[in-house]
């Protein structure tokens, strides 16, 4: 998929017919725009249904919003929700057989963009990234672990691929039940000194976060929590950063980080309409007996 | 269209090169989607104007956005407008020649939802559905006649084909004026036993009328109006339930009933995108002509 | 390519695999539609991006929406801001490779509505439009010049084409720095009797301009500034009227004018998807490198 995204001409007959529904009820245009991207790229066509301001806040059940657009002909539900667990209950309750996709549940998970996250650590790092494992690689995430469902989408997946995680942020923010096997640190100098990362993934903070007190002011998460150049300068020379996006320069991450060539954070955004083509690939086309 | 629905490849090359606008001055994702299925199986193009926050609250006229809009080279423009006869008077006013679908006015028609209600009705209760009329089928429609633009359309269309139509509901939501064939009954109870209907379209509840004091509560809407399982027990055996959706489950209609086997809910939805492409491609398609 | 937009099958495959993203940082239904229509008909791919509400308003930085957009392989990116020179930014500052079109950026610019125009202009005036500048003809921008970037364009393309142009309106809307060739005139009368216009071109009133108190009420306004038939009476038999929309019937431009024989407003509509095509051609087709 990621050559496709190369040629001249970005379009595969594949999913021609196929109808793939964006159904969101939480904004977030970036996801919806690379998933519309990555379905479109396949030529199926794609309805956005923001569920905002619908029969959904008129009270319709998840239920029945679901199997209305499956009646409609939808083959994949892209699924947006405030509520963990959503897509999961969606997928195995038998409500409906279309293919469903979390496109990001609460502060549960995010899977496509662990997909994509692993996907950008293999081109950086590995010189043949195709079916290699992380094994031996550190990545340090950094951050509010705790509401992230990037973070929680990365530990497993990043586990599973045989990396060594580890994780940082304020006490408030940096639950100890997820217990990375890299470990827990409480200051980014000392994270990047004790665990010498390969990958530095900064996590997006949100302004609510400093309303609610998780940490006393933005200088002060900047000073101890944020990415600069200096930080930079003390990461092993090959070592890499990522942002889920979209970044608050200046707070988690300062311009000079996120400029830098070390920076994968523009090719994390292109691997994840890629990522997302392949999903689709792989749950809609005719090939999907053979793949399981 | 039914039958390019189920195929692998819903795709029709029919309206390739054609526009198709979905002009929507009132928020109704469920009609806009159905819509933009249709006209997309179709191969057209598709615009979605949301007219909220557009010139048109600039005080533009429905006059001026239409002549806009065909200007652009729309072949049909799909109009959902909060007041009555507005697609009428657009069809008619010599204004555009695009052609003209209503998807809802005011109070007043909705006449896709009519056509798909009698596909659906059809199909359950007809051996040979195609073509044939429901002389002898009896068809009750409960709630809120008053505001509705589908029982209005529904007892033309319904009359139309031969079908005897009755309605129920509360006597502030239930005109006299529009006198059904079958009678006019102000309890569920009764109506299921003097009616004996073979369809029950029970229409939704929108919550303002509560506000407005056309009934006294929810609970006594739904105790003397609700349709639940042991009103479907004292239904005719293949008598079928039909709703326009969304769906207030636990209000107009519990859940029982919705996913009873006898509920045609879902296959109204499949319905719908059907009849859609049936009406824009006879609007638009080169056979016009012979088909007048 | 208006050509295109006059056949039965309004569609080219040219930009086939070419990916359109409208990145909309203000509403305007009616310019992203053009452009989203132009976009289709040459079979690309197009993403609406309605900044309100998305990550932008969460402090993302032009600079990282734009990049984010070219890395998912946005081809083009057609950009309304509220920020004067927002788009020449964007285009100059090396941030992406992508095609800009500026369609208007704050009281600057709105190129692709002055290119519009002159078309519009030319066939109306011009025996033989293609290719022909305008020398000798005489064209009228009446209305708020100071706020409008439909003006400050085409006093340069206009200009360009070798016409003289004139402005006209409230000495507290219409700028003595821009000192059009033609003159500036306080009194619709007054320039039709001296300047003696082939062309007018009547420009929105914004309510905004009456509530700051640019001029006393509406129906002073309308008086002095606003065409009408008595107007256009003392008009050359052969002049035309434009308006770049939406009107304000009423106030800027009564009924009767704008449904005049001699209004060339809905051509300006239609010039306005076929000139978004060419645009769009020149910038993403193969012959980019020839046509330079």
């Amino acid at each position: 998929m990621s050559d496709v995204n190369e040629r001249e001409i970005k379009k595969l007959p594949t999913l021609r017919g196929k109808t793939v529904v964006n159904l969101f009820f939480e904004d977030s245009t970036r996801t919806r725009i690379s998933f519309e991207l990555a379905a479109k790229r396949l030529s199926a066509d794609v309805i956005n249904f923001a569920a905002k301001g619908s029969s959904v806040s008129k009270g319709e059940s998840l239920k029945d919003t679901a199997q209305t657009l499956e009646a409609m002909g939808a083959d994949a539900i892209v699924l947006r929700h405030g509520s963990s667990g959503s897509a999961h209950r969606l997928a195995h309750s038998g409500w409906v057989e279309s293919a469903v996709i979390n496109a990001g549940d609460g502060s549960h998970e995010h899977p496509t963009q662990a997909l994509l996250d692993a996907m950008t650590i293999r081109e950086a790092l590995l010189e043949n990234p195709v079916g290699s494992d992380l094994s031996g690689k550190r990545v340090l995430i950094v951050g509010d672990i705790s509401h992230s469902r990037v973070a929680r989408s990365n530990l497993i997946l990043l586990k599973e691929l045989g990396a060594s995680v580890a994780t940082c942020g304020p006490a408030t923010l940096v639950p100890r039940s997820l217990e990375p096997a890299g470990g827990i640190f409480y200051s980014l100098d000392r994270a990047i000194d004790e665990f010498d990362p390969d990958v530095v993934l900064m996590l997006r903070i949100q302004a609510e976060r400093m309303e609610a007190s998780f940490f006393p002011t933005e200088r002060e998460y900047s000073r101890v929590w944020g990415l600069n150049i200096d930080r930079m300068k003390r990461l092993r020379n090959d070592a890499i950063v990522l942002h889920p996006g979209p970044m608050n320069r200046g707070l988690e991450i300062d311009a000079a980080s996120a400029d830098s060539t070390r920076s994968r954070i523009l090719n994390q955004v292109s691997n994840g309409v890629s990522i997302r083509m392949a999903v689709l690939f792989q749950l809609l086309s005719g090939e999907k007996e053979e793949t399981r």
